[in-house]
């Protein structure tokens, strides 16, 4: 078996971990039961492009239950748990191609690996294995069932090939499920990104200004921890809708310019690129810190900053101390990779318990449905969104099912 | 002209209230400027069935700048502001049939003297214009060119019409649009309900515990605001998801029968039918408060609790004492109905700004297209939507909007 | 029996909003029982100087309850709840000299008519009546066994007295018991302030910028609804602790006249002169909003304001629209006193019952100790506090104790 | 010098981490540069018992500036940083006592160390110190000038042995300084209680249920960010009056044992012995989490959970999984000691920065008062306290200070 990994030494140590995280994973375990019986997938060669944790590795445990060969690699140069990577291998014999920290040459050197299992199904996060695919790998895609795409930015990707005509297979966009996007983004990008900050810095949120950039469901999340932990938070955004929602939820709402010379710490959660940009960086605070926690590297134009800089240094892990020509100082973290992932663990496995649910299912859908579905961007089908929640609560009596279906009923 | 208003003296005072309400309606007093010079209503006979509040009172006012014949009657038996009833008749002479306090049969006395108006266009609050008209007054429906309907309650009411294809024109749920249902429903119900509570019963809410009913937008915005004035709150709900969100969003979520004797006030915001029943009030605490804030009168089986009781007596505006056979007592609020416009003002102006901007909006969307349109329930147009929006934010730079249509770019 | 309320007939009415009260006031309830049986306040002539309200009512019983003759009068012009000072007269054989509106010279008439009743003790509530005996009645200072003061305002004038050395008998501050001041100030002002604006205005206060000024109790209280209500909110402070302690609970905190131009309405809550004066009404927006929550009228320039106007009208209930020389125009809430008594009905019952148990228990105090007391300003006696309190909660086990009470045990 | 540290080579990543605290401690390098000129401890030799961390480093480096010789040991046997004990050693030439998981016997022989420096002024962090030196080293304690302590728990001890009699120098409480705990430990305790959590467990707080026993400052800290991260926050006290205020805020309030089987997290943080118990143990729900972040690790009794369980094993750094004779499993983190500083960083340097300026002046304070001084426990001056604060806010205008001053301006 090939795989690239840090070291199989860690593995003890990582499945220790694997396993404190099952325990949030109520979800998932239920899928797995049923998939050991049912064995939907069997037969069936997985690429998956996923943040490697130990809640992806729970995933993959169930992906195997079901019957799938999976062969996994990093969708972020940073986001991987070495130790977790070492336990898949050594455990659970699943090639892993993933190091964390790798550049962005091993990185599609690993990506590269993974296609080069020739999968029926993607599994992606980011949309890199279907981007490549498109790419320069455009001759195995024929080999495909479908896919699964993890995130709002690769759902933008792909239904951006699909505008154009072409993308070759369906893809399920798990990121649109309900479970998935309001759990994940909101509470779950909220509370590791505040996660990753002080993990990173170790400053004070009670009274700070944090600034963030974008009010999706992940600046939702983000805004309302980092006023959970007593900042002043201030939102940025580009849809008026989304604007109008901030200030009604409390925050103050003004440009990023505006905002520059206020804020302690600025977050970007876009999607969108050069979102923090030379004339941000030109009017921030002396000791100012830039972190993203949306998915890609971009949205913090770090180019720009470098060129504004006469000095950079790594002055804490994680934090990069840029030097501008005026003297001032603006601390990076993580190189502006998704800082909840660099600096923390992600997502807690209470959260990508849902997230994955949803990826198992939609996987198992997608190989029974491939033949019926057109080269197009799917929701995940409303009933497997529903069979991830559970909670006691009430159930509409049949007089309160025939009162919502008439409309004879009036004053 | 006709008309049926309780004191036309109560006017003057009527329009001082009028003006102060205009004064947090910009985007309606944007619109009224541009019917004005457009007149896109000119020799439409429109039929209002709304709360006659001081915000309506300035919607009237835009239609008829945009050239309509407006008659206006009651859209709930106790939500009319008897001064701005009388303002509308005296100063801006436009046919009011409506009195705070009506009984039913009055009630539906005033719904046919809006229709006796022979209107092309229905505006409704809860469909009760439509549903007349498509019960009794069959005949008159194909003077009608369309309607619009302001409430989740009133959309559903259609929506069963149309299922059973027996709807007759189309109409536009004016509370789909983001900039309704969104802001009216969360902030505006949100803030007005507790408003209306705090009036009926002076009680602390810092440190009682309240149940909320329904977790939709609106139970959203109750509990949101009832978690800021410092109680307890716990969320009822029978949809797996709104319930999960509510747990998530750190409240207590459980059946009914579980949280009836904990509590000690109970707000029912579901737009269904006998949310709390026998089995509930059976378990309640003495001097529990009940109230409803959803769009009819049902959501609290009064019927019920007057059968378990040996007494009811009103103590105070707005206050009903039930005292059960067993001793306890229940205080049942505003008769039931939504206690934010029986003991409150409904909703601030600046929230039915947007409402009704969308109001006046899809009034003449429907004009101009209802030709167009088939005998079904229609969103409202999204550029309607963006129209009513105005904050000082950031744009999207080329380089940004590139990238969001674009595939290539990835990690 | 002489009285001067406004009418008799609202006894009625009055009677059944005193009984609505009384179910909040259980601690009341259990104090009134006691004094029933001990009566500790036999033979005592009690003059009360405080807010004619349902609460008071209720306190007034249980004064009686203990044996004391008590008149009461209002300790503010516009706080009387006319209906339960003529319940008070007609059912509980009370002399009250009160009447809401009352002009300042009847006002004054009406402490002096409290005086005429030759109390023993005083219960002020802002350090009128203590006031008025030291000053023109000063003669009948040597009656007095002492008095007790529900407000900071009224003990910082009672310690400006006793500093001087000129006051004439011991007061105990029951502004001062914890059970008063941290519930009273924070939870009833906070409360009631926010409802005494809404009722005043119908504002929306999400999204809207609200400035308290003073970040004492009350500023505490108010800033945190106003938060919990969706509002941003700006803390101006002249204390550089509770200015911190501001900005570290996530408020902005600024000087007022940089504060001025932001705010959508403002609110005093200081204890202290001209808080809001020329410089700051010269800087705020069109259609500002102003009012005051502490105890005097004196917090806002009001005379100032009327320099800077050409105009001034009524616009709404409790609403005066100033319009400045350069056309902005600024409303003022009730006149600039009290607006949560104003414009609402002050404390929630549950809070004035803590606070009037312990006025009930320091009175029964004054009687029992005035011999020992110097002519000083006293705390409520500790065990005062504590009798109030009844939570279900755990208590401290004998190996705790010891444990507290040791020093031995390190590391 | 003699010294005792984990390995000096981490000197050069503990010097970047003292630096990037340093940022953050704007109110300590005043001092600094004060005592650098003024050299206000030349002379003494201080012994400090605290948590070695990056802040404490900045202290050290203010001592030392003021011309102290000081001694550095731990405070707590698993919260020393080990590089930063380097750094202190290799570049601030300071001699070090101190292993981050030292065993109690090591502790103590650090203890120990820092007394052999016969020290004039002692710096404590829980008495340990003091306590050593009132112990076995009491021939050592007239050589003492006195001392200051920075905790809740240590001024307890202290208190104790004052009340006895017993103890023999004065110490000044700098944990009473308003500036200390105020912001130490509520917004300090707060943040970083939470952090350590998150690290040890990467469980997810929105809906989860978190009990937390003690509301005092810490307490209510701990509560706040909890609710703040969305948790359902339930509160355990013994104090009514504490119990009330939780209440109000919001909280649920309850005896420990009927919190044990709904919590998901236990907070300890009351300053006291065994507060989670067998009762509390046998009732929880299996896979619970309990940590304490108070100062000593007796407030969990992890004696009679090793008594009711069959199996212990770590599962997790900082994670102990404890099976019960039932089957059920609780995870302790970081063995029972403070969490914040087990698994997290401890307080953010900004936090520190006030506590710790308190420290230095109280020093200062203490060695230019010793001789007037009783053996005595002393709150921080005020001067000292005000000393510390700077933020832009109003100021008192001489009519202001005249109306405060005043008692005859009344209604």
């Amino acid at each position: 078996m090939k795989y690239h990994v840090k070291d199989l030494k860690l593995a003890a140590e990582g499945k220790l971990r694997i396993e404190w995280a099952a325990r949030n994973m109520p979800v998932l375990d239920l899928i797995k039961k049923r998939f050991a019986k049912e064995k939907p997938l069997q037969g069936i060669r997985l690429a998956a492009c996923l943040h490697v944790t130990t809640e992806t590795a729970n995933l993959v445990e169930v992906l195997k239950a079901g019957g799938a060969q999976v062969t996994l690699c990093a969708s972020n140069p940073l986001s991987t748990q070495d130790n977790v990577a070492a336990s898949l291998v050594k455990h659970s014999k699943v090639p892993v191609f993933s190091i964390k920290g790798e550049n962005t040459k091993v990185y599609y050197s690993h990506i590269n690996a993974a296609l080069d299992a020739r999968p029926h199904i993607t599994m992606d996060d980011g949309a890199d294995l279907v981007g490549t695919l498109h790419g320069k790998r455009i001759k195995q895609a024929p080999e495909l069932l479908g896919g699964t795409e993890e995130t709002t930015t690769g759902v933008i990707r792909l239904r951006s090939l699909a505008d154009q005509g072409r993308l070759l297979f369906p893809v399920i966009a798990v990121n649109d499920a309900d479970t998935k996007h309001f759990f994940d983004n909101r509470y779950g990008t909220g509370q590791s990104t505040i996660d990753g900050i002080i993990r990173a810095t170790n400053m004070l949120l009670a009274g700070s200004v944090v600034v963030v950039c974008g009010y999706g469901q992940c600046g939702r999340g983000v805004s309302m921890r980092a006023k959970g932990m007593g900042a002043h938070v201030i939102v940025t955004e580009v849809d008026p809708l989304k604007a109008l929602e901030a200030t009604m939820d409390g925050y103050q709402v003004m440009p990023i310019v505006q905002a520059a010379p206020v804020g302690d710490a600025f977050i970007t959660v876009t999607g969108d690129t050069s979102v923090i940009d030379a004339p941000a960086f030109s009017r921030m605070k002396d000791g100012a810190i830039v972190c993203n926690s949306g998915h890609f590297d971009v949205e913090i134009n770090l180019k720009a900053l470098a060129r504004m800089s006469k000095k950079v240094r790594r002055v804490r892990t994680f934090v990069d101390e840029y030097t501008l020509k005026s003297g001032r100082k603006i601390n990076v973290l993580g190189e502006g990779r998704l800082i909840n992932l660099a600096a923390a663990e992600g997502h807690p496995s209470m959260v990508m318990d849902m997230s994955f649910a949803n990826q198992a299912l939609a996987a198992e859908y997608m190989v029974k449905n491939a033949n019926k579905l057109k080269r197009a961007v799917y929701p995940v089908p409303r009933n497997i969104d529903r069979e991830i929640l559970g909670v006691k609560i009430d159930s509409l009596t049949p007089e309160q099912k025939k009162y919502l279906a008439s409309w004879e009923i009036g004053t």
